[in-house]
């Protein structure tokens, strides 16, 4: 194996070894300091400075920043559990997909805003965690033209609620005062409600609950839930100010 | 008014004007930033220099950056409508809201991660629209305990959704081979069933339909959703691999 292939590995305590400079030693690199750092601190030419290396040895691995990227979601989606499709009801699937998926990204914060508004890459192992979704719909009963729709609707609550796991329990303290009322009595009466239970977490099990059976009275035959009495532009009946 | 208190507009074509520096001033520039360069590119000395002023300037009318955090929130969230609350039954209120709180965030998406997992500042008016929500939930009906669980699951799905319609419309597109069957009728299905309708409307209205129905049923009578058969890790009786 050349040199241009052997890395010094930065990660960790004691003498500097030598690692091998892959894809999965780039995209790993490239997590951790998008993890430290934020978007604007994992950039290729960070990636390579934490690595060693010239960026264009990257070059050799990783077609650029929309392949890193692309790798990024595979990484965090392989831990995604699809296994409940086929083998699970519906309902205990998603559970347990939905659960999954919340834990990948929010072991990751700054990839929830990232992955949720770029483009899936054609060829990348996330296609393959959508394909055993969608077929799990499709074997449930859902109508195909319905299937992205209810699950793009779960993702946008599961990826709300990693954000929400990452912030801190404390987050909407009212803080003292004597105005606020509803809001101060809300806030004290959940905190006596949760017990040990984490806000974050009871709130994802009520809003993964109220969703499933929102969605499967549709499934059962009640018919398209968000579909019908609405305006071309999202609107409703319900006139807004 | 001292000359201390008169920054360049920077802003807009033409001449440069001279306006008030004051801290509604500062916060329109600092959300402004945020918009164009993402957090770390809407810091204190960023926005001074966007300003023509010195850093010491804006501290006449800030506290600092958890101050301007605060004062963005209160810009985004003084969007949010809360006035079906006391005047329109439960769902159309939440409906109201919800639809306002998403298109707020979206119209400024670095904030949507940024406030979502920073802890309100007490006193600011962000409070005051968690206390019109509350005293909504509470006439109609919901349990103390329960009212801000219920809103911080109807967040989560908000803030989501709020992502997704910041993502592109093909943002799930498989593109083309002969592999991933499932998942590639499914997205030519949406496309088809879509017509002219965004598919994060069309997800949106679902997921909040859903969501309604089944919290629509708690309130009803139903027993919370979520909360009983859950042990205090959040985990279910459904096994996770």
């Amino acid at each position: 194996m050349s040199s241009a292939n052997r890395v010094a590995a930065t990660r960790g305590s004691g003498r500097p070894r030598q690692a091998v400079l892959d894809r999965e030693l780039i995209l790993r690199t490239a997590l951790r300091l998008l993890d430290e750092r934020g978007e604007q601190g994992a950039g290729i030419r960070d990636i390579a400075r934490e690595l060693g290396v010239r960026p264009s040895a990257l070059y050799n691995h990783v077609a650029g920043q929309d392949d890193i990227i692309a790798g990024l979601r595979e990484l965090v989606s392989d831990r995604i559990d699809v296994d409940g499709f086929g083998s699970l009801p519906w309902d205990a699937a998603v559970r347990l997909w939905a659960r999954s998926y919340r834990r990948a990204f929010a072991a990751h914060p700054p990839t929830i805003a990232l992955l949720a508004v770029r483009p899936l890459v054609p060829g990348s192992r996330t296609g393959r965690m959508y394909d055993a979704v969608c077929a799990g719909f499709l074997a449930a009963g859902w109508p195909e033209e319905r299937v992205l729709t209810v699950v793009v609707a779960l993702e946008s609550f599961i990826l709300g609620s990693a954000l929400d796991q990452v912030a801190p329990d404390d987050m909407l303290d009212p803080g003292d005062g004597d105005d606020l009322q509803h809001f101060r009595a809300a806030y004290a009466a959940r905190a006596r409600g949760l017990a040990e239970r984490r806000a974050s977490d009871a709130a994802f099990e009520t809003g993964l609950d109220a969703l499933l059976a929102g969605l499967g009275a549709e499934l059962a035959g009640a018919g398209p839930v968000g579909g019908a009495a609405l305006s071309p532009d999202g609107g409703s009946a319900v006139g807004e100010a």
